[in-house]
């Protein structure tokens, strides 16, 4: 298996890079290839704009996704975004590893998603959810958060945490078609005993040395949809 | 009233720009005060790192929020930040107007929530939901996006748009304590006629006119946990 860790913490020495270590000697020793996109060490620029293609479509108005596409097929996208989109397509498990920011990825992250995610390649037009460009590939959302876990849940002060990620989840890896697992959490990080942080390890070791046996999370497929995305009626 | 826009969007001439124009327009006329952020004009740095502090309580190793907490004491916040964190403060109104990139913000404006709203004085320990630093004021939503309305919703395609949008909304906004109003969607932007888009200008412009009387939007209350934050128990 060939496998892209994309990590984003503004300290080296976290405890959310010993996840990402954890993550690289785990699958190496099972035989996988692993490449790092550590996008603080690369000083990743996370900022979508103009400056992202060598040639444009429109040059008087940009539009974003129109630009993906055309950059896809001229070869014109940035050298920075074509780097990673290689490493993205090379991949059979994409892992985004992550301290949780304001119930989501830092900035840094969510900028590369934005700006490597191309339209033409990764979705367009019907292609997302079960028919995305990228179905046939797994992501895991590895993430490390201050809150505890009796915070979260149906009921609990900030509700599920797979609703909080549902952008990412849902509104990103599931649709460009990704099989995306359950995310793995390790809570109360900065609060907790070298002990507790040296179990979450070792939990992340052992959970990643079984992906092959998991299930997927559930999303939507293009199937239950008509061809105007109205959902089809299914009689009782 | 005194209003904060923080805009982010690739393209100068975009709608997401004309709706930030016809809040100034309809705000100012009715004797608001307001202020623009356009962070893509501004060259906003979204990326949360070390270099935000000119002093650090441990040069060695980053803690950020905890160094935004000796940042607020010690006034050593960078000076960006504290540009827009004094915005924030003087503002009763903050509207945060984008185009929805991956049914989020875009990495600028998510580098702006990360950066401005900071630990010690918009939220920390059991200040945080109506308990929020920033309870008493009011924010907004308003957003651009390429899906049609029919898309989202109980049962359609991608469910419930404020479902996508719960990290910003309740994650973010009212975590600090904002009342948080219904988000104002332009839907599928891209596609539609300029009459279209005229409408929901006028509609955009008519909604703010008469913001004093919206109920926000539900969320959490400390007063229904206990000092631990599990759920108190209400007998039936």
């Amino acid at each position: 298996m060939k496998v892209l860790i994309v990590h984003a913490h503004p300290e080296p020495n976290s405890f959310t890079a010993a996840l990402r270590d954890q993550a690289v000697s785990t699958l190496e020793a099972q035989g996988h290839e692993v490449q790092v996109s550590d996008l603080y060490a690369m000083d990743w620029n996370p900022v979508a704009s103009r400056n992202d293609f060598s040639s444009r479509g429109n040059p008087e108005y940009l539009v974003y996704a129109l630009e993906q596409r055309l950059g896809v097929k001229s070869q014109s996208l940035a050298a920075d975004i074509q780097a990673e989109l290689d490493k993205l397509l090379w991949a059979d498990l994409l892992i985004l590893n992550f301290p949780i920011f304001w119930f989501s990825a830092p900035a840094m992250l969510k900028g590369w998603i934005d700006r490597v995610l191309v339209s033409g390649i990764c979705y367009g037009g019907k292609r997302f959810y079960d028919q995305g460009g990228l179905s046939g590939k797994q992501a895991l959302v590895t993430v490390t958060l201050g809150g505890r876990e009796h915070m979260f849940g149906e009921g609990a002060i900030h509700g599920p945490l797979q609703d909080m990620l549902r952008p990412i989840l849902r509104g990103t890896l599931a649709y460009v078609g990704f099989d995306v697992l359950e995310p793995f959490v390790a809570w109360h990080v900065p609060y907790i005993s070298d002990e507790a942080r040296q179990a979450f390890l070792i939990d992340y070791g052992l959970r990643l040395q079984r992906l092959e046996d998991e299930q997927p999370l559930e999303f939507p497929r293009l199937a239950q949809f008509d061809e105007q995305l109205y959902p089809l009626v299914v009689d009782a």
